[in-house]
């Protein structure tokens, strides 16, 4: 039975991996939950899932979840805030902490986390994207493991268990291409919100979904790759492959090629990342070769989507770059969602921002660079913005 | 540094370990050689290799061999026939063995390797298809490995590297579909030998050639996976995958799967059994998943293809029944390939012995019935071929 606190219990990741939980109860127990802002759903969670901690981060709403459990013997610690997350990451007997959170909101409590000595389910992109510099030198110090809990990053890394010590030459991470993968070039300037949000293959949270049509997303899921397997961007590449079937490949030094392959269902690497080193059986829906079809795969294009090739730009310089690029992104992809900017609008954006941007303390920022850089990089777009629509 | 003795050593696997040996001399040393009845070729390798200890088959061409190579010194051992070979697979400090030779005639050389601690880099099928109740007890016994040496199971063997013990669930054993996978039935029945020497992808022996044309290459493979990895027959599959790059998968408890690809060439599963368990960095062509077009799969047709479920029924029924599945089927590709009968008296062929066969001790046979119903089978195809001309 291993003990796992979850951080963004409400959302897209929140929810898949309690439902793991909930069909596998001899395997997990829930220490820890910590949500944002939605009271019912944290509120039925820990009727559900009886953690000893809970938190909520906007401190408003702590009277209506006490309330909402009053009736609960033991009451579980209740807190709110950041630090209130920062507190249940590090809390108690967990061994492992699925960080579900969206955003470099994420960073702190995983943090904490890590400095309790607990391993890391990674859901979270911005602690290697932003923090890595950071994150992993704390991994190596507390002895952890960082187990991706993605899709793409999960396949690598399953793929990597048998391989030996400096056997990895490249890596391959698939794209669906997302929801603009088959619309000329010309009418990208024009597609509206409800377009972005339809993706092919995956059901995810909005913001995913919009990184996903930019192709941002694969973008910061390259750098991802660069902290967590330590290849150069040379080595790290982007395949369009459209069924999203091969989850990612890597190809060793005698050229051998391996990759992991399922249905699109997150649960799958939540699951892997769970149980590790060990695998849980499930019933769940097996992968059928013959039904899923052809599997197809073409190259990347970098001029249609400018954002892949931004986020390489910002890999290789390193220091706080790459925590900018995510805050340009996060904060444009925000304006997108509030239809106070045009598509096309969120690489330049991000361009922008990156340009303007002078790293300090390269090649190793300190936290602080980190923040700072993410605070000045969500400022940078919305002043760039208004601009814009004046 | 690895030793290694190499039995087969002019036949098409023989050849290409040889070409990996010459392109990493820092990785690997000949300790013997076997060959079969290719005195030049044979000589020539005792001159470029320099084993200590040679073998070849064919008793009468030993004085040859000593001739063409009477300059050399030091002069290696140099043996002759069956008893020879089995010398060679036995002799001195080799780590491992590369069995490649064909048919049934690698199996005693290959349990004298074994006997002696050698680890197997397996190349030929038979070792475990006919010989597999036998020898794997003697694996066991003397701790050696098993490795596999062809592209399908060396699949199998590099995505289980990081499995944990149990978690293989199911194995997908990938087809090309050979030469006719898209010739309709009604027309197999008047197919020239040239035409099923025509394989669409790879470059192999004609023995293994005809074997893919029938699929039977793949019923002996589901047999042979069955000894390697221990699952029973139904949750073995094959599946029709015509451009072979993608090399077989597997599928675990959790329902991941994992592949393993690769362009089409022998020297990477080789390469790997040599190496095992690390990897040798080359040079050699990178798959080029973009290039290689779309990858594409369809379930079998067992009607068409009647080998595939005449060898999982000898698989099922096991002790020497496999042995004779194969030796009936080694009969009967000799006949086709010498335009003494149709391609689908094959199948048919092989069917009857099969049907006739009376397996003794089982499910535990002696090395001895093992042997013996070899021998009966070939004679019984044999008979049987003269009727049907009759």
């Amino acid at each position: 039975m291993k003990a796992i606190t979850l951080l963004g219990s409400t959302g897209s990741i929140g929810t898949q991996t309690l439902d793991i939980v909930s069909q596998y109860p001899d395997q997990f127990r829930i220490v820890g939950l910590a949500a944002g802002r939605n009271v019912d759903l944290l509120a039925q969670q820990i009727r559900q899932f009886r953690p000893q901690i809970a938190a909520i981060c906007d401190p408003a709403l702590l009277p209506q979840v006490k309330e909402a459990i009053a009736d609960l013997t033991p009451q579980p610690i209740l807190l709110a805030g950041e630090n209130g997350v920062v507190e249940v990451a590090r809390y108690g007997d967990a061994e492992a902490v699925v960080t579900g959170i969206v955003g470099c909101a994420g960073l702190l409590p995983t943090i904490a986390a890590i400095e309790a000595g607990k391993d890391i389910a990674l859901a979270n992109k911005e602690t290697l994207i932003a923090g890595g510099p950071v994150v992993l030198p704390l991994v190596q110090k507390h002895g952890v493991k960082l187990l991706p809990a993605d899709s793409e990053h999960s396949a690598i890394f399953q793929c990597l268990q048998g391989v030996p010590e400096g056997g990895l030459r490249r890596i391959l991470l698939t794209a669906s291409g997302g929801a603009f993968r088959d619309l000329p070039v010309e009418k990208l300037a024009t597609v509206k919100v409800a377009d972005a949000l339809k993706h092919p293959n995956w059901t995810m949270g909005r913001k995913i979904t919009i990184d996903s049509a930019t192709l941002m997303n694969k973008g910061l899921e390259v750098i991802e790759a660069h902290f967590l397997f330590g290849l150069d961007y040379d080595h790290i590449e982007i395949v369009i492959h459209p069924q999203s079937i091969i989850h990612s490949l890597i190809e060793l030094e005698d050229t051998s090629v391996l990759a992991q392959l399922g249905l699109p269902d997150m649960r799958l690497p939540l699951l892997y990342a769970m149980s590790y080193p060990g695998r849980v059986p499930t019933q769940w829906e097996r992968l059928d070769l013959v039904k899923c079809g052809d599997l197809t795969f073409r190259a990347p294009d970098h001029q249609k989507y400018p954002c892949m090739g931004l986020a390489y730009a910002a890999g290789r310089a390193g220091g706080s770059m790459p925590a900018v690029l995510n805050a340009a992104n996060e904060q444009a992809v925000d304006l997108f969602l509030r239809e106070k900017i045009q598509f096309l609008d969120i690489p330049r954006l991000i361009e922008q921002a990156c340009d303007r941007h002078h790293p300090r303390n390269l090649p190793q920022p300190t936290l602080d660079d980190i923040l700072a850089a993410d605070q000045w990089a969500r400022q940078a777009v919305l002043s760039a913005s208004q601009r814009l629509v004046a």
